[in-house]
């Protein structure tokens, strides 16, 4: 830990929530140089749905380094990668009805959401994008321009520019209509507001708080970018890969998007950041966007195996039974400590538990993270525990996982009476 | 291939110059699905540096995906990445008295570029910063605005701001002192080019054509930052980790930039990027530049065993005996073929083949590849044959791959004589 | 005429609509070469508060050029610009306890407002400031970025920077709070609006459509101003000088702007435009921004003069009885015509004929201009005729004004009835 | 004096340098409120170059006012601005066989630059505009960017966008090729300098120091406008109306820019601007580039009357006897004071005095104006002496202004004389 505090720049931020060294990890679970076991409620923040070294990940990734498959290969033609893009036709795009143009970006999100921002622009030849409050989509240059919290910018950093954000839905309350706001900053030419290239958005906003689009509202903000002729992004880099229950987050509202940002966990754990886009938007020059590692191979490998989740309904349905055990579980703990006047959201194995009062989010993260549970809080002001756990988490390790969330509102209100009754904590 | 020609976005570079699916890689050399054996004097685009597949490498990898070692870390401290961060101090930064503070940023080279860029900007409380022409820092929106090459920007992308372009060195030609223009520029008030909050370059423009500072030109870049309080970025994302004989190509120059952008070779094939400060630039918010691919820990594993290279002086010296290789080689080329008007430039193990006319470098790395070598092409025209092989290549496979070149090289004599007496090529 | 169709730029536009060469004029009549004579209730487009050629001002010209007062003297002091400040301190600042320190900018009122935006950036060293929608602040770069309609910008003009629209009163319908709106975007640090440096606005957006803005919502913009330290700035350019009855719009309201942008009919005509800024906001270096036409000395004199209209309340009772002169006529004329669904809306001295019918607002302009009455449209879509007669103007003319534009009305009517019935027109 | 201390922003800059109260002025004399009379050597910043309230200028006015001439009117067609349309086509666009376009921008040279580079862009559908080292072109936000100061600038006003400076001749020293630097810059395309939609410059950089491009830089300059199409905007606000010698500063050169800034003189003391465009470039949609004054009736009046001066060749030809007189006046007093190693250089009627030891261009300056001579400095650290006397000025005055001159210069010697040998000043 020495070395870490030694020799790492203080931007470095989780291993302050949960300071300790992890040396292994198994599916739902990491462990410590100390052999404390921890239940992971995070998973990389939406990069382990299908849990750390999953079995068939490892097992495929060891193969292929004991073979001496391409490592790393730029953009050019490789067996993995041919049968990732392969498979991720058959299993995915195709039974979807979707033609998508896959575009493999440097392998961050971040660079998908940069990637479809220069090829929106390009293509319409308009310069305006519009973004969301509270949205989140990476924090280079471009992505950061998107990006609605202002904690990542510094006045010095430069300029947004050619951005313009509108409320999500319920920004303003759920009475207010923001699709009609942005209708209407859209279609009048006096609004200010020139008409967007694209609109870029998330349908569950996870780092902005669990801020969930509603179908209705997807739907009509689909409607709007064909009348007005605007390109629809969705950054599924957070809650795509299943996540929702589907493949991508958008399937419910029957929503065809026309790029869509894939990252995180696409890749099981490895770098790997897909930008898909129809056909006809695939307008770019050979070479004209590149990035050194678009061609992470063992990445290709790795997702090449997840994708047999998708083969079938199986884990579709099991994402839909631990959501009800999750949402469940969190109803109980808000019921039961009405104090904390604690409010829950969720779709699939996203849940946001909302707590008003100034400090219990990031106290039940600490508290959890001593019953060795690690689970983390978003939203502009930290006020929101987010549940992130991976989608291959048996129920058992759900279960016990709650438990321990529950134990660790318990405490707060234990130490609130120990200040109370003058007791020392 | 026909799956790669279907699904994936025409964007697509290298796979065009060179058109097989490849399979399989040991050291330098690459093979192809029909068995077909290439020498690789391309590396990945300078990530190579180590050679595919390198031994020890694959070795740590496999052991420690059977060990379950952490895979995906965010910034959360892990055994692997304490151990990278404790070797690197010990092998690379204690030695050459270098107290930088490592910044672990999205592992692709410009998510380097963008968080320097940031945070010079930031720390500086200016807006503004110098690039050079030719320069190559990567393609997100941040790192774009100091790339010179236009092929990469789009009018409606949007505009570059707060960035002026300088002659790098010998652009106008090496009678004009391009130091001196830098200076007036600079140090005048009415000059039109604000003080700017960092000087970004590279010590060797790879992307660019080769074009290579010399000692003093950094000496000199250093002192002018120093004394008008600028900061100094050195881009050593392509020319690090030992292209140049040393591990950082500043070396031999004596200068201490003030940060230092590190990627490509370092994670030895996997994505990893680092950001090296000054301790006293880190002035950053926990959490106020994060990235999801930042802990990408089985690159900690490799980076950590390709330190050992830097352990004594054998590696440098083998590097300082292959350049001698080439460089003669080279020049025998260009001195048969006078009628090519071929000229040479390079240091450590990269090399430019300067071939003004027009097709000549590209029919170069296209007969190349026919004769079973693997070699790209640089330079704002694609004008420069790009010679970048592993620095762990043996004499032998040197010795071979730059036979192969000349066999290349010849083709294009035999072909115009061909052309010339009316003979079908 | 054949003259300005040969030499002059295409960009032409109020020549358009009233096609003939004018040559005199006088008060509230402009005569053209033919001897015909025309009503104007267009005052130029706000700068002829005061009538054309008003008298006392003529006078005052004519003997100051005879004497060779100073004409053109950039920032020196001379005797009628130290008249006109110590005037303008009497009659305007002091009687309503305002302190503002004098900016003599480049004599148009975008200056007046780039100046405005400028100062505020760089006394708050905040880059971000918020405009509304459908305002209209001017067509420099500067001022530009703050204006609504996009009819004034090009993709390729470039970029509008550090700027966000929010929407003005009534823009979303008078049941959305707007104020609530630019408040949640203001205090969210996740909304993806920048703490702004300060707000502009129009309290009567003429240009824009004659939109009025509420005591109780300029009292409520104010007061957001001061809870999150941003300033604001009221563009007083088109209804300042006594438009709505008392000299500063802002009067009614009882806030206190902390700049004010003054121009159009301050110099009675002539070029003149003033910035008015708090005190400790007036943080410029000698010299900082300047403009060679920032001492036009005649309109030092004419405004001068004019400062007598404020020296009692007679002027402004005046207004307040024409205003209801043309209330009355315009409310008799909507009631009249019923089948053109027309609505009305103004204060003191200007009103909007909002015609919601395609065509009809520049039918009834183009009617009247052949019934020998000058007048204008404006709003996104050119929707509305604008009423902006001289406040000097005298009953008698108003009257007769306000007669032909009601032939103009049913001059419409009668057109419809003979298309409708097959009669030629 | 005090009104002016009190009320005034403290950003008025002449005031500061000629501390009195003008009342009057004729030709080249202005006379203060105590009836001190002073040459004037500074023509208000070149708008004064026909002399101050010249005698036919006023006649005009005074008659023009006294029937009542239209005043104000935007973009209306009057007689007053026809005639002077059809005289300026008359006396200087035909007989230099140039058929420009005449557009009425806002009546400020920073309105006029503002067209030209939208206008600009807009034709050329590009972004980028090139200027020079130490040109200034006015203070709003599209002309700051071009201007070189950075006095003006601040870093919270935002940014600079889509401009690149340019080394004027003779910036890097006159054996520096700057036009090669430049060609260099537009035609390699990984220059970081992206095509233009136009070069702007002045040919006499006035403000930036009496810097005299050549007839062979400017005509190279056309040349590599012509050769990549890029338009060749050529501001000349401050030189242009005869300052040089002739009507326009590019004629000697032979030159036929694209489009041409004028203002300052153009309109005899009283707000006037143009652009001159190539009719092709005339691309505007009717009121797509408006402002309010662009119809200063007053400043037509005086522009028509002003043209006669052009008529015949008698004007010209005194200006260039002039010429002579400041020169050889100049040179004799640079002779006679070796230990102040000042040096001239100038054209027409525009001469500089270049004073390398700190503080004595203002000091002369400060003791001219207690000779009774207004003269202001220039250059980037205000090293200059500018010479800038109306055009219109007789042999006597201007003689008397140079005696009056090596005064001032005398003066300087004198108190040094005194600080060495201890002797109170």
């Amino acid at each position: 830990m020495r070395t870490i505090e030694n020799y790492e720049s203080q931007v470095r931020s989780y291993v302050r929530s949960f300071p300790t060294v992890f040396e292994t990890a198994k599916d739902s679970s990491l462990t410590d140089e100390q052999g404390q076991v921890f239940i992971d409620f995070f998973a990389g923040a939406g990069t382990l749905n299908y849990g750390h070294n999953n079995a068939a990940v490892s097992e495929a990734l060891i193969k292929y380094l004991q073979k001496d498959g391409i490592v790393h290969g730029l953009d050019m033609a490789t067996t993995a990668k041919s049968n990732f893009l392969r498979r991720f036709n058959e299993v995915v795009l195709s039974p979807r009805n979707l033609e998508y143009k896959v575009q493999f970006t440097g392998p961050t999100g971040t660079n998908s959401v940069e990637t479809a921002l220069k090829l929106a622009r390009m293509v319409k030849k308009r310069s305006n994008v519009i973004a969301f409050t509270n949205g989140f989509h990476g924090l280079t240059m471009g992505s950061l321009a998107v990006t609605g919290n202002d904690f990542y910018r510094d006045e010095s950093y430069g300029v947004r520019v050619n951005v313009d954000h509108m409320p999500f839905e319920g920004y303003l309350g759920y009475d207010v209509k923001t699709l009609e706001i942005l209708r209407k900053f859209i279609e009048d030419g006096s609004s200010g507001v020139d008409l967007p290239a694209a609109i870029i958005t998330e349908t569950i906003q996870a780092e902005g708080g669990i801020n969930i689009a509603s179908k209705e509202w997807l739907q009509g903000l689909e409607k709007i970018c064909r009348e007005f002729d605007i390109l629809l992004i969705i950054d599924d880099i957070q809650v795509g890969n299943g996540r929702t229950g589907d493949f991508f987050s958008f399937e419910e509202a029957g929503i065809t998007p026309d790029m869509v940002c894939l990252s995180k966990s696409i890749g099981g754990g490895l770098p790997l950041a897909l930008l898909l886009m129809r056909p006809e938007l695939d307008q770019w020059k050979p070479g004209e966007h590149t990035g050194t590692f678009r061609g992470n191979n063992l990445a290709f490998v790795a997702a090449e195996v997840l994708l047999s989740y998708w083969e079938n309904e199986d884990f579709a349905r099991a994402i839909k039974n631990k959501s009800q055990i999750i949402r469940e579980a969190l109803e109980k703990i808000v019921e039961k400590y009405p104090e904390l006047e604690m409010s829950i959201r969720g779709r699939g194995m996203i849940f946001g538990l909302e707590c008003p009062q100034k400090g219990v989010a990031s106290d039940i993260s600490s508290n959890a993270f001593g019953e060795g549970l690690i689970i983390e809080t978003c939203g502009s002001e930290g006020q929101v525990v987010k549940f992130l756990p991976p989608l291959t988490i048996s129920e058992a390790d759900l279960n016990t996982g709650m438990q321990k969330l529950g134990s660790a509102v318990e405490k707060i209100i234990t130490q609130r009476q120990q200040i109370e009754t003058g007791v020392e904590a």
